[in-house]
Order: C-alpha cells, then structure tokens, then sequence
C-alpha cells in the first residue's frame, strides 16, 4: 500500500540548517509540509514560501501521515517526542528520525514507538546541507522494510541516493557513526597540516590544490584496504608499517618544533608502535584495525 | 644548457618498494641506469631488465650525473652519501634527495652539499607506488630553478605531474609533511572507523562504498575551508563547532562502549572543545587552526 506523492502531507520538526533544507526541499515539490522549531522565528522564510507553522509539535505531527525528525541528537528528540500531546498525536502515523546518535539510541527509539503504536524509522544523512534536494545528497535508512517502501517517495523528494540498509532499526546510525569518525578525523587532519604549513610559510591556498589530491587518493585506498581487513590479509608490500612510523614521527617532529601540539599524530604514531611490537611491521596500515578491535 | 634525455644517464640510490619503481621508469625509457641499494640483492630485478648493478654508491653515482636517491629517511641518505669516497665522486654532479624528513633536515642537506661543489635538489614523491610512470603520480621540488629545469627532462621520465615549489629547498618537504599529516590522519580514521564498524556486525566491504564516498566530498571541502583560513573568516553556518563536537561525543561513545579506545578522537573532541571553550562555537572547525597555531 504505497501511498502517491500527490498525496502526502509531511511534517519536519527541527529547523537547523538541515532541518530547514529538508523542509525546502519538500516545499519546493509542491508537498503540504508542516514545520515547527522550539526556538520560534527560524520558519519565518519556510512559511513564506508555503509552509505551515504549526504554533506546538502535538500541532505539527498531527497535520501529517509522516514526521521527519532533525535535531542535534536523541536527548533533544526525546524532549520533543516523549511528551504525552506528542505521543498521542504520533499514534498510527511514521516517524523518520534523521538526527545523529549512537545505535543503541535508535534501538531504544524503536522500542519506545513500538510501545505507542508509533511507525519508526531510523535514518542520516552523509552529506552536506547544501546537497539537500540535489543528486549528491547521500541518505543511509534502516527499519521496517515496510514503513521504509511506503514512505520511500516522499524521502526521494529530498534528492541524492537513498539505501535501506535492513530492518535493523541501528544500523543507520552505526554507518553514520563510523563514516564520521573517517570525516572528522581527516578534518582534524586537515586543519593541523594548515597549521603546520602556515608555520612553514604556505598559506592555505598554497597547500589546497595538493590536499585535494591527497583527498582523492583516499577512496580508491579505502577499498582496496576494506578487502584486505574483511579477508585479514594486511600487504604492506608498497608501504608498510615501518615506512608509516617513519612518516608520522616526522609528522610529530615538525609540527613540535613549531610548537604545534601534535596529540592526533601521537596517538597514530603509537597505534602504529604498537603494530610493529606486535611483529607486523611489515604488514600495511590497516592492520591496526586489528589491535583497536581483536576478533 | 639543457641536456637532452637521451644524453642522460642516471642513477638510483634505494631499492625499496619506491626506489624499483624509479629506476624501472628510467629502466623502460631507455637511460643508462645504474643501481644500488644497501642490502644487496634487491635490483636483481632491474639488472635483468637492463639497469647496471653498482658494486659500491661511489662506484654508482659516478656513472651518472644525475643521482635520485630514496631512502627511508635522511639519516639513511647521510649514510650513503657522506662517505668520502662518494661525496668526492659526487662532485661537479647532481643529487635529488626523493626521500623523507623534515624541512630542516633538507636545509642542512643542501648545506652539505654546497660545501662540496654538489647540486642539491630536495623533493617529494606524493603518490603510492603504483603511480610512478603513470599520469597519476604527483612530485614536489625544490631548490635552484636552474639545476631543476637541467634535469627535468630526466625527471619527467618518472610520470604525473611535476612542480617545483621554488627555490627555497626545504618547501617540498614542508609540503610532503602536511599533506602526509592530512593522508595518514585520515588512514587512522578509516581503520578506527572500520574497527567500530565491524563491532556494530558491518563489514569492511559494507562500508567501503560509503567511505569511498565521504573521502569525495573531501576535496571541495578542503577546498573551501583553506579559503577561510586564509581569510581568517570561519564561517559555520551550516555545520558549526558545536555540531562537530556533538558529533565526535557520539563516536568516541560509540567506540567506547565497544571497548574500542578513541584516543584519535578524543583528541580531536578536546581541541573542538577548546575553540568552543573561547567563544567560537558557531564558527567552523578550521577555525581549531587558530588554536594550533595562533597568529
């Protein structure tokens, strides 16, 4: 039983930056979408382009079969949710929560639905704002096969790619989780590589062109080390371990010697260590994975 | 006076994974190669193919007036080269220095070197292996413009894209070491999060292509942000220090909670929080720069 876009009213709790695309996006295309934001004012030009301020979230969710939430993490969907007038208004209608957490917060999300009679499903978005509405979006969906099917034509009018990724309600957070800690990480790694090139005299610009280079190098690397962690097989044969201590205690020299704290560095470096202790000195990088998680 | 390549002979120091990978390039362009490496043994391969197996580094960097050596840092290079016998053969020719360290290191090389009547170029190789002889390999140079533009031809034989940074000879490995900053931190983030990953029961082969596509949207990323940084503007709009720190408290939980330690993370979390700390929590994250390395 799929319901036609035509006609599906949608609601979005949550007008941050990406809550605020999110409601754009099905504005534009023309959905009757209802927003609400528990700091008020930030859907003034949603409404302008004709969206519906609901004036409490009980309001906003009874307005629509779907509720898309997005808000900073679950505390904060909980503290709008959980509330009796919400709970109630939610029964027999789908939440799609797209805020950030860990796993098991979706599992107990799940379970608190489950309890109210509350369609949940569990999702995030990998990419950023300004990829809402357009092919680079990318959305990663976990939970009832069902609910996800009957709802999926209304999530398409948010743009990019969308992939269930099964029924199991954490699953979307987990490949969140990990997905970020590579974007985060490689963040920190780029904002202490312009702090030491800009005591080495390059500004920004200078090292930008070359960053991105190195940016692209990466996901070829990722897969082709992916097989090597799922068949446990470690080829360092072109650069191994030794070679990457190397790297990274130069790292840490020069970045030290221009007074620059190079704790990120540190803490690779000894994993490294630590690696090569345990006799894989020879062996490529990702056998780290190993030490951080033994099978 | 520019040589032609077909003059020019060649030598190669370092017969590491990268070091076959260089004189194999010259190898199949037809130079005069010759070849040593420390543990004998490793150029058999090359010999086979037509390079000439030295007996000594004296005997091998007199052959030729261009010497590239790549080896696994400079204390490995000094070794090498400033034995008598070799410094004096070195004499009237050409050194490029493709191995690793820090800028420092390459000051003091080409100080050295200029004692003894020897041009010095300092560079960096910025691709895996694979790459050598193909479009895709990126080089970094610096020092003299002259010496740079003399062997360029002979350069050139190795693939990619060469740039010489300028005269200043430590640049290439100021370069080498922020963009290897960049490359080994993001390594780390890819293993850790491979790590959580599989203690949330995902593969490394599940998640391989969305890291693939995190590692794209890096490149633009980078992009912008060094625009910023150069400006000293930060702006945060859509995804504000604030964001991020929430976001890193999920990981290093998430990871935690598996008994996976996060000390990468923790790291990055604390220097997030600081910059928050002062008051700018609606900025971007590379406004943490400002924090490692204030103006």
């Amino acid at each position: 039983m799929s319901s036609t876009i035509e006609q599906s009213a949608v609601t979005v709790l949550g007008l941050g930056p990406m809550g605020r695309e999110l409601a754009g996006a099905f504005v534009d295309a023309g959905l009757p979408t209802t927003v609400w934001n528990r700091t008020p004012g930030r859907g003034r030009d949603l409404i302008a382009r004709g969206a519906i301020g609901a004036a409490s979230p009980e309001e906003a969710v009874a307005a629509s079969e779907l509720t898309v939430v997005c808000v900073v993490n679950y505390d904060a969907v909980d503290a709008i949710v959980r509330r009796d007038a919400v709970t109630a208004a939610l029964k027999g209608r789908t939440v799609v929560n797209l805020s950030a957490d860990a796993p098991a917060r979706a599992r107990e999300a799940a379970d608190w639905a489950a309890e109210h009679g509350i369609g949940y499903l569990d999702g995030a978005i990998m990419t950023p704002t300004v990829t809402i509405g357009t092919p680079e979006a990318v959305f990663l969906h976990s939970g009832p096969e069902e609910l996800y099917h009957r709802h999926r034509a209304v999530l398409d009018v948010l743009g990019g790619t969308h992939t269930h990724l099964g029924p199991e309600i954490g699953r979307a957070a987990a490949y969140d989780i990990a997905l970020l800690d590579i974007f985060w990480t490689a963040m920190a790694g780029y904002a202490h590589a312009l702090a030491v090139a800009r005591a080495e005299g390059i500004t920004a610009r200078e090292l930008a062109p070359f960053a991105k280079g190195i940016g692209a190098i990466l996901p070829p690397i990722f897969e082709q080390e992916a097989e090597e962690v799922d068949a446990g097989t470690f080829s360092g044969e072109d650069n191994p371990l030794t070679s990457a201590a190397s790297s990274m205690a130069h790292i840490v020299e020069v970045s030290e010697s221009h007074g620059i704290e190079a704790n990120v560095m540190r803490a690779v470096e000894g994993l490294t260590r630590r690696a090569i202790g345990r006799g894989h000195g020879a062996d490529g990088f990702v056998r780290v994975t190993e030490l951080l998680n033994p099978r």
